[in-house]
């Protein structure tokens, strides 16, 4: 399944790809060792001692590594700078995890990493310990071979993903200089459900928000105040149905202004996706997709914007009817942003949109993250999927846009990188659920896969206009 | 306060009210007595015993008298059929009272009854033991005084009102025979907030419902899956706002079918009524009524139907944001019926309108009451009025319909008898809370209330034409 290397690496990647099969099963063992440190951010549990432990890791590895501490929980940061001319690439992972509960759900205790059918059961072994692994040990391959990386490499671990990243933009805006590199790669979330590898160019921003109505100063009786007394939820029900049609249109005022539609070589990818609506109704026990009925899957999920009631709470809601007419409800929603729409910009047409229809409902803030999106014609996007088609021995899947959202815009859009996320987990992977897993088979590709893409990246010219030297089959390789 | 009896009863009731005023300690005793005894209908705690206790009071007065099982808690009826050319007043009431809880809320325990300050503190005072012990207490001294009544009555208990007379409807339609009667008189609920007694002619009805809504099987991510997933809250947003418009306009097809609207009569009565829209606002906290804005209070709350939302639960609710797309909704509603509209009808017009606009959402009908209306110039109108204003010595409020649903229609529908609810409890009975109570002042008013009725009633001719004999101020009274 694994091609040779020498069809696209050359000898130098052929040997490192040696190196990675003679050491597999110590390999695994170590990723073992390293899933018995729980690191559980939200419980702050562990993550000292983990961060300490990645610490030493770098710095064994010949890498100037530090910590740098936030107000939260603190950043480990590793730089390996000794290919003058060559590219440098910005590995990003994060070393906290989920907490496990319900642990009783568990079939192995979650930090007590055991091995079943070809997989590695614990906390973190998905999400990301096992990706950002396979990264250490792809350079730790290349460094045994070689003696030397073939490019430039930082990496930057943070230990606060788990708990929304609260302190990663401002990192990155303060210590830019630092960061500068050509292009981020970051090994984290799961696959496609085939087990074919992707890479995905962008993701949705997020701008989150909750509306609170409130009328009365209490709740009153619906027989003998009602029609005299206004009732919040009326009111967030008509101002809703003025912010999207049902034909799914968000009707708030401006807010498709700033939206840049996808190019023609996104359009074109992304309809090359085996994105299969039958499979997901069927999975999903749904007659049909939401409004408008007529828009490609590809095109929910990637091109346009959306606007989600995650809840909506007043009143009474126990069994049969109470007759109270409530004083006070709430919605929270979110709205899904794409390029260029940004949570500021957003929150401020809601905010005037607000004052027209409904002046008294309230407006939270709750949390923005900016979209984000790499050019699929990137300098560096053949290198990438040259890289995990290597490593994966298989094309990529390349996704423009995936519909959740990811920090990356501290990459593209502080750093100004070029920003790829390459999943090495399984699909079934069972992140923030009991019972996570990776496959070793996956695993071990993705030490491949961070190989081969420090491989092809040493055959570039370094400052985002990479010239591609092409790999000789057999022979020496240009940098 | 408390006029001379013979200013409008003649000397019958002026002796009457004589021994009302000698016994007052001795009837204020008698009712704490009866108010230790509880009787919580949808705990099942002391049903049977209450019920034993008020057949006992009803034989001792002479009345043929004995309890009707249900399947669920007993009615007790009562009858007193010796007044031949008289009218029948059926007297109804309820003997089962609310839950006391939260008991630590309560400054003297709820069964325990206490008074300060010139109040009868003690779960069921003014809802409604202390109400329907008061006409007890009034028959009683017909009887002590005269030796017989001057009309006829009827005593129904029904020991289920406090959780929605669910066999109520089903009784009187079975037992047609044994209540005819003339009219129906209930003492329950408050009077007016300055203590002015009042008369409510009319109840509007209730249709209260749930819709519930459905999409996927499960919730979902809303950036994985946002923009392609059904959100079953948008369904009923959608949904609800082709319901009711913002402008407070009910736009369920047909739903206006069906309505009568009120008379010129019932206008200028219901003009008459000392609404204070200020002082409601003030109380209330509220900057203005509910839409349409131009609409005056009286007419809010008593001649046009409401579409109430009593609840609505979705998705997330906790602290912050969860980007949640759930899988499932639901609103509970309440619509309140004016003449001649009925639950079946609206039942009926909000499925074809579901139907219509959103076919997945299902409908539950939770609660049907039909609405109840008693014409201004019922024959029986002047009586009534004639012995409030005499038991209460101030002119009676008079209501065509109060907003809140009782099953007033079971009297007027069924039984096809005019219906009147004269209350005589104070505003601040806090019925359904802690430290109900009921002013000493009101409960002896009740009494000599009670009293002037049945005088008033002994001078009327049967068989709902009354003819209505003038008292003599000072003479005798022909019957």
């Amino acid at each position: 399944m694994i091609p040779n290397a020498t069809d696209a690496g050359g000898a130098e990647l052929s040997k490192v790809f040696e190196h990675i099969d003679a050491n597999k099963d110590r390999f695994v063992s170590r990723l073992l060792d390293y899933l018995r440190h729980p690191s559980i951010s939200a419980h702050n549990i562990g993550i000292g001692e983990v961060a300490e432990l990645l610490l030493g890791m770098l710095s064994r590895l010949g890498f100037e590594a530090r910590t740098f501490p936030t107000s939260g929980h603190p950043i480990v940061m590793g730089r390996w700078a000794h290919a003058p001319g060559a590219p440098t690439v910005l590995l990003y992972g994060h070393y906290d995890v989920q907490p496990p509960d319900p642990l009783e759900a568990w079939i192995s205790p979650p930090f007590e990493p055991t091995i079943r059918d070809g997989r590695i059961y614990a906390r973190g072994a998905g999400d990301s310990k096992g990706q950002h692994f396979a990264q250490i040990l792809a350079i730790e391959s290349h460094l045994a071979v070689h003696g030397r990386l073939p490019c430039n490499v930082l990496f930057l671990l943070e230990g606060e993903e788990e708990t929304g990243s609260p302190h990663i933009a401002e990192f990155v805006r303060t210590h830019r200089d630092l960061l500068k590199a050509d292009l981020v790669v970051t090994a984290d979330g799961p696959m496609h459900e085939s087990d074919r590898p992707v890479i995905k160019y962008g993701v949705r921003g997020i701008a989150a928000f909750e509306l609170r109505a409130r009328a009365a100063n209490r709740d009153v009786h619906s027989g003998i105040f009602g029609g005299a007394v206004p009732n919040p939820i009326w009111t967030l029900v008509h101002l809703l149905a003025t912010m999207k049609n049902a034909a799914g249109k968000i009707t708030i005022d401006g807010f498709h202004d700033d939206i840049v539609p996808p190019t023609d070589l996104e359009r074109t990818m992304a309809a090359r996706l085996p994105l299969d609506v039958a499979n997901m109704k069927r999975e999903l026990g749904l007659a049909m997709l939401d409004a408008p009925a007529d828009r490609p899957l590809a095109d929910r999920l990637m091109f346009h914007p959306t606007l989600t009631i995650n809840g909506f709470h007043g009143g009474y809601g126990g069994p049969g009817s109470k007759t109270v007419l409530p004083h006070e409800a709430f919605v929270k929603c979110d709205v899904r942003l794409v390029e260029r729409q940004t949570p500021d910009d957003v929150f401020a047409k809601i905010e005037a949109h607000i004052k027209r229809h409904a002046p008294d409902v309230e407006l939270v803030r709750l949390e923005g993250i900016l979209p984000s999106k790499t050019p699929l014609d990137s300098p560096f996007s053949e290198v990438v999927q040259r890289a995990v088609r290597t490593g994966q021995g298989v094309e990529p899947l390349i996704y423009p846009v995936t519909g959740g959202s990811l920090p990356e815009y501290v990459f593209t859009k502080i750093l100004g990188a070029h920003s790829f996320v390459v999943p090495y987990a399984n699909a079934d992977e069972a992140n923030h659920a009991p019972n996570e897993n990776i496959k070793i088979d996956c695993f071990l590709k993705g030490v491949r896969t961070g190989a081969a893409l420090l491989d092809a990246l040493g055959r570039c010219k370094s400052s985002k206009a990479p010239i591609f030297a092409p790999a000789e089959p057999t022979g020496q390789t240009q940098i």
